[in-house]
């Protein structure tokens, strides 16, 4: 049988992907002179990235990529990255009894990397029991992902007009968008300017605040590491306690940078490029910070009437005061909304009430074209002005309205798409969670539903901690291998929008 | 301000239901006089009916209904008759001590009989405490109820071309429907039919049980009274242990006949007119029954292995043996997801993983042109194959593929407005379960999520019974005020399909 899609092109980028992915590397190589580490699971890894790379790169020397086979390398290049990511964890841990020597727990870690999802099975997190080059090379794994994600949402998905994807560029017309070509550098080339001058301005602002003595602990190392994760809304910490590890001026710095990370970054080129009025202007933004000051007005009011874990806990919230109530919910709600996943409290014990509001941010998501996870506010907008024309031609079925978003009609087949990939998402979010409670029960592991909806909207909306024992200051360490491959899916379905990986599984798409 | 829709044409013809509602109130009278209890609060009911109705009627002789006037109607009817449903329980109530006599209660009790919801503010469920009229009324109430959703589901929503109502022609070309004429009087006697012959049938099938010796509590009256709620889909039970009070032989027995309610009545036309065929082929009817399998199977399974509530209670799972495993997962299965509500094991009591399950058979809903509420089994059948069309499309952008449902193209705009129809749905259903759980804790009482959810989609989705305090041997009475007129809200929203009742709170409506 003659297969219709030519892998070997995608294999062959692939191969490139990897080869690029042994640049990088070298950073924990210079961690690991600095603090004295094991040097040879980086530079073991760093071997294996340029030979499979090259070996990879031989199966088609001038990969020519249609469709299909964009989509093919999209979905295979984050699997092979984080299949490679994972070999440090391996050999760094073999005979340390750390819980990364398993190759699961390695692949589960390095793919929560990857996609920027920020779960973790690390099980005790700490300087002591991992190398300082370890640690950071987790870290970095956020940012490379983040990268990854820039370009696949700016520049490859709107190409391969997935669902509502191509909505970035009706909303954003600012970096023309160019076709699979070698200018497609360019375009990325201009966005990760931004990623990165946000990258070092929020490090450099971290240090500032630890030289000031505002922030004791915030050393240039964790600096560097928090900087690693906040602009692509990853969430990995190499502290225990997260944020709350850090004094509250840290903990208000975040919040901007979280916000920003959830942002469409072709926005920002509007502001770099003297067009500020278009950036406030955005619909989508608009909407996004409003939903986000709307969770956090809502979510302050009942931390403050005192819905709030014992006072004097860690990251504990403290009923009836102003501030500890508004940064508590104004950093929860950005965190999970934008799909970050850093945490200032455990959430994990708050009552029913506030968790519900929680779980419904994590439903939102990020702006398109950024580096946030989940549904993504464009389509929320998208679906709300679909239920208004519904209920609007229900009672005037003569009327054709179409659907504008910033002045522009938006196409009937995009609005299909919107709502086809929001309830793809759900339904594949409702059987997840069902099959992970199945497969925690056959092992005795008890889950409550909110436990069991949160383990799949964390690893699907790539935003990490969920509730209970798989909260914040948890992990995800107690689920059985099944369930964590099949959050490994889910980490990887979600953060490429599920299409590009889904198709893979349909016929059609090999043959006619 | 001149008003576009002509209200006086709606408000008449709802005076014409309540008239007509004054007959059916004799039986209660005629129950009243056989066990001597009080005949006041029904007879007055019927003088009340007469009168408004009659005045109602004075405001347009010869009403005659457009699409809004006919919403408005089909809105305004259901509250009309709730309300007035509700009278006979204030005044039985006066006095008594019952709950029933606060006018609230009243009307959630009527509404949820007439909405053929079955969520319960009784409080103690005896005919010691209710006389064996007002028992009856309550029973009666789901059974008019369901005769008006056969001629809502079947002759006037399709015309309004409600998202997705219109599906019902498409699928079932049975008994011809017509215009809003006096024709219509015609297709809802042939359906009506169908609904009185099975209602017969099943009180005559649970009291020979009685007779037979099977059934030693299926008294007359109780087998009147469940008759009178299992063909709408209702699930009242004038037995505070609902269907775990009787026998399993009863048990199995209404199996069958829920999955009957759920089913689209005009397919029982083809039967009695001799194309069977028609009805197996149908493709929602296979969707449903599938459904029902598959759901009952995977919960059989998990109460085998023992995720039960103590053996020896009343409706206990007894693990490890199948005829109880099998029996109380079809039952309950079958119970919720057709949006029916009986009971034969607490479930409230099971664990979490076969709690999920119970929640998500209560997200599909019966087939449409049936008693069901719910989201409805076309609609989750026409999603999954957009679903699939989007898969599809993806990797083949060149081909347009229209969507086929029993061998006829679905309409692009149906299917746009069953997207809209089920994503309003669980909008509404997701801000309900928020706004419950705020305004709960505001009185100090805590609910877990699970509890929440399930007050709102038990309410939206006309099941009755949810988990926990409200579980189905508990009831609603612990709620707030408020959040049962929200509840009397949602039950109202969820019968006639969310948008008659939503246009009415938009300007244009009344405008333009
Ligand atoms: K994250
Ligand atoms: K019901």
């Amino acid at each position: 049988m003659r297969l219709r899609t030519d892998w070997r092109a995608s294999f062959a980028l692939v191969g490139t992907v990897l080869k690029y992915l042994s640049v990088p590397l070298v950073i924990p190589v210079v961690v690991a002179l600095i603090y004295n580490d094991p040097l040879v699971p980086f530079i073991a890894t760093i071997a294996l990235t340029i030979a499979v790379g090259h070996g990879l790169e031989l199966l088609n020397p001038e990969p020519d990529l249609e469709v299909r086979e964009a989509m093919l390398f999209v979905a295979i290049s984050w699997l092979a990255v984080a299949a490679v990511g994972a070999v440090p964890y391996v050999i760094a841990g073999w005979g340390t009894g750390s819980t990364l020597a398993h190759p699961v727990n390695a692949l589960f870690e390095s793919m929560s990397g990857f996609t920027t999802t920020g779960a973790t099975v690390l099980g005790e997190i700490s300087l002591e029991r991992h190398s300082h080059a370890v640690m950071m090379w987790r870290q970095l794994t956020q940012w490379l992902g983040g990268m990854g994600i820039i370009v696949l949402m700016v520049a490859i998905l709107p190409e391969l007009a997935v669902s509502g994807a191509q909505l970035v560029e009706s909303e954003a017309p600012g970096p023309q968008l160019q076709k699979l070509t070698p200018r497609i550098a360019e375009t990325a080339r201009i966005l990760w300017l931004v990623y990165f001058a946000f990258t070092v301005v929020y490090i450099a602002i971290l240090y500032g605040l630890h030289l000031a003595g505002a922030a004791p602990n915030m050393t240039l190392y964790n600096a560097i590491a928090h900087g690693f994760t906040t602009l692509p809304t990853g969430g990995f910490s190499p502290e225990a306690d997260s944020v709350a590890a850090f004094s509250s001026i840290v903990q208000w710095t975040a919040i901007p940078f979280m916000i920003v990370a959830g942002t469409n970054f072709a926005l920002f080129w509007h502001v770099f490029s003297g067009e500020s009025h278009r950036f406030v202007r955005n619909t989508e933004f608009r909407a996004y910070t409003g939903a986000i000051a709307g969770f956090a007005v809502l979510l302050a009011g009942i931390l403050y009437v005192g819905s709030a874990p014992a006072l004097g806990e860690l990251g504990g919230v403290t009923e009836g005061v102003v501030e500890n109530s508004l940064r508590q919910s104004a950093f929860q709600i950005t965190s999970l909304l934008t799909s970050t996943g850093y945490a200032t409290s455990d959430f994990a014990t708050w009552n029913s009430t506030g968790q519900v509001v929680l779980l419904f941010a994590m439903l939102v998501g990020g702006c398109a074209g950024s580096t946030g996870g989940g549904i993504k506010v464009v389509r929320w907008l998208i679906i709300f002005k679909v239920l208004r024309r519904e209920l609007f031609t229900a009672s005037h079925p003569e009327v054709v309205r179409p659907i504008r978003l910033g002045g522009n009609i938006v196409d009937e087949d995009a609005i299909r798409g919107v709502l086809g990939f929001s309830f793809l998402y759900l339904v594949i979010f409702a059987i997840a969670t069902l099959v992970i409670m199945l497969d925690a029960s056959r092992i005795g592991y008890t889950l409550t539903p909110l436990e069991a909806f949160s383990a799949s909207l964390a690893t699907i909306g790539n935003i990490g901690p969920g509730f209970g024992s798989l909260g914040p200051f948890g992990s995800y360490l107690q689920f059985p291998v099944s369930s964590k491959l099949l959050m490994i899916f889910l980490m990887w379905l979600g953060r490429l929008e599920i299409i590009p990986v889904l198709v893979m599984f349909t016929g059609g798409f090999w043959t006619r």
